[in-house]
């Protein structure tokens, strides 16, 4: 490898010369670029992949596909900024984990070594760090990963929110193993492994002091285990992809645009809990739009599509599975579907912002 | 791999019951924790270490040493949170790419992949962002390495400031490289590739609004050019060390700690520019204890020594290169240093907080 320029200060009036700030309605960044929505994905497509352009960076999958060596290996990378940051069923720490887990997951790999970059706030107190680390090594023995290099930061008071943390994680893909949204076709089968919505409610009951007769309760696990127990009953599955920050429509509404092929739901069909429903009616929320942390799309060809059903139910983070919609021809990259009383609609991407740092 | 237990909620009173939190004399972070000196250690060695202890978490490296296949990999994360984020010499989006770059580097490793995490304050001038985006992809360009995969987060006013950057990255470690605090021995020779204190101190003079005759830039560079330089002159380098938070103390302080010698510094032959000793005069700061952006520690055998020292010269990013110590048997994990009017004097690891957010 060969250094050229080795002076490290930037001429910003070249730079900038040269690369005029794209078009953008927005002179500032606001909460609904972080969405997960419509404005975050024209953040990252106008000012942040054009840059950055090779053959690995795909915006549409979780991680990295990566091969060193003839090793196919996974990277990827997710900051957590929940708020609160405990909550019923986990907290940021856990979430931390499970998350980059499950982005390794959907890649298709088996999740192995992760990094923790922690940002913490001047006052945060240590009983509360301590929590969060021990809920981290908790998660990280049940996910069977490791944590083998680290970061800590701390902020003044004021620039921070207790506590932000950054996890990446490095997985290696099975030779046989091809997830990617290029194998998605017209005809194949949409599976999602339970009920949507949970994790998002249950941070909004917390910040909206909501009480409800039964807790609702995260949904953050680990995937790998259920992802090793699909790709067990089948390899000819086409794609993964947990639904978190925009839930179902924003996965759904990606793969579409990507596969340049349409999708179809049947709302009846999607599993969500009864209080989820309730608190979403109240709180006036679409259930397809809240973020999920332990939900994930499988699409798979109708052929295998009973195997993997069974595959996953027999699973206790699947127990729950059912087959939503599939791919169709028409409507290419949009999503439609069938609504509960019998009319059909476009279920587009959030355009607005929902739910503040939801993960 | 199996998956034992599903249920994601963590009962806190049994992981609190059986693990009570560490002794401390803090009850909260305080900015000192992040200063890269002794609380930053305590913190990491008592809160963070022993909860996920394993063979290849090593606190004294940049980063983790794995071997994947019999491929030797080096991975490394750090979270960039420098204020203000523009200043002389640098940005950070160039603090991130660089700092990364040269964690894995000091692996012996050729750094190949990057990630980028973004935490983005709401209100963040697009322009800056689009600035940060720039530089990023220059530094990125510059060093040869690739950002395969990111996230972009976005938190209310007034809960970060403007923009912190997590980069993590993945490089490859030549067969025939070692580098470990392990292999240092006493006799061995310490030379350093230039001049210190000059990151630190650019950040200071803009937050102090100092004004001098030449104005005091950052040394964020890339190093992994320098790296491979040295590395072609022999493969016998013993270790690798960037000198960033904390300074060249912290760093030979945990040298010396970990290897169990002492290690004996000459105050003269330390490289440190006239206006910069000047600043630190004015600031009252040790230049031993400020953070470096593009220095490095490079511990070889005697026999090595001068080949080492003119390779380094040779190159942009060493031709102040000197030789400034080296590893004895006496005094066993503490810094001595022979000072500028004749005396000796130990130099400790910083235990309070000098600059935070240095990086």
């Amino acid at each position: 490898m060969e250094i050229k320029e080795i002076n490290s200060s930037i001429d910003y009036a070249t730079l900038l010369g040269s690369c005029p700030l794209p078009i953008t309605n927005y002179k500032e960044v606001t909460l609904a670029h972080g969405s997960g929505g419509k404005l975050t994905h024209r953040l990252i497509e106008q000012m942040i992949l054009p840059q950055f352009k090779n053959e690995f960076l795909s915006p549409l999958h979780d991680g990295a596909l990566l091969n060193i060596n003839n090793t196919k290996l996974a990277f990827s990378t997710d900051s957590y900024v929940v708020n609160p940051i405990f909550f019923p069923g986990g907290n940021i720490g856990e979430l931390a984990v499970n998350g980059t887990v499950n982005d390794l997951s959907m890649c298709g790999a088996k999740p192995m070594y992760l990094s923790a970059g922690f940002i913490i706030e001047e006052g945060f107190a240590m009983e509360d760090f301590w929590r969060v680390i021990l809920s981290m090594q908790n998660a990280a023995k049940k996910a069977c990963v490791l944590f083998v290099t680290g970061d800590t930061k701390v902020v003044d008071r004021g620039k921070g929110d207790q506590i932000y943390i950054n996890t990446s994680g490095i997985g290696i893909i099975p030779d046989d193993v091809n997830i990617k949204t290029a194998n998605v076709k017209a005809g194949d089968k949409i599976i999602i492994n339970g009920t949507i919505a949970d994790h998002g409610i249950a941070i909004m009951s917390v910040r909206e002091n909501l009480e409800f007769e039964t807790e609702i309760r995260s949904d953050t696990a680990a995937l790998n285990g259920l992802v090793e127990t699909i790709l067990n009953a089948s390899k000819d599955v086409h794609m993964l992809r947990d639904a978190t920050r925009g839930g179902v429509t924003s996965v759904m509404t990606e793969i579409a645009e990507s596969a340049k092929l349409g999708v179809y739901l049947e709302e009846t069909k999607i599993p969500i809990r009864e209080e989820v429903k309730g608190a979403c009616e109240i709180l006036g929320l679409d259930p397809l739009y809240v973020a999920n942390e332990g939900k994930m799309i499988v699409i798979v060809p109708p052929g295998i599509c009973d195997t993997v059903l069974q595959a996953m139910q027999s699973h206790p983070l699947g127990k729950n599975a059912a087959v939503i919609g599939e791919v169709v021809n028409q409507h290419a990259g949009m999503v439609m579907m069938k609504t509960a009383i019998g009319g059909s609609r476009v279920v587009d991407m959030l355009s607005g912002e929902q739910l503040p740092r939801i993960c």
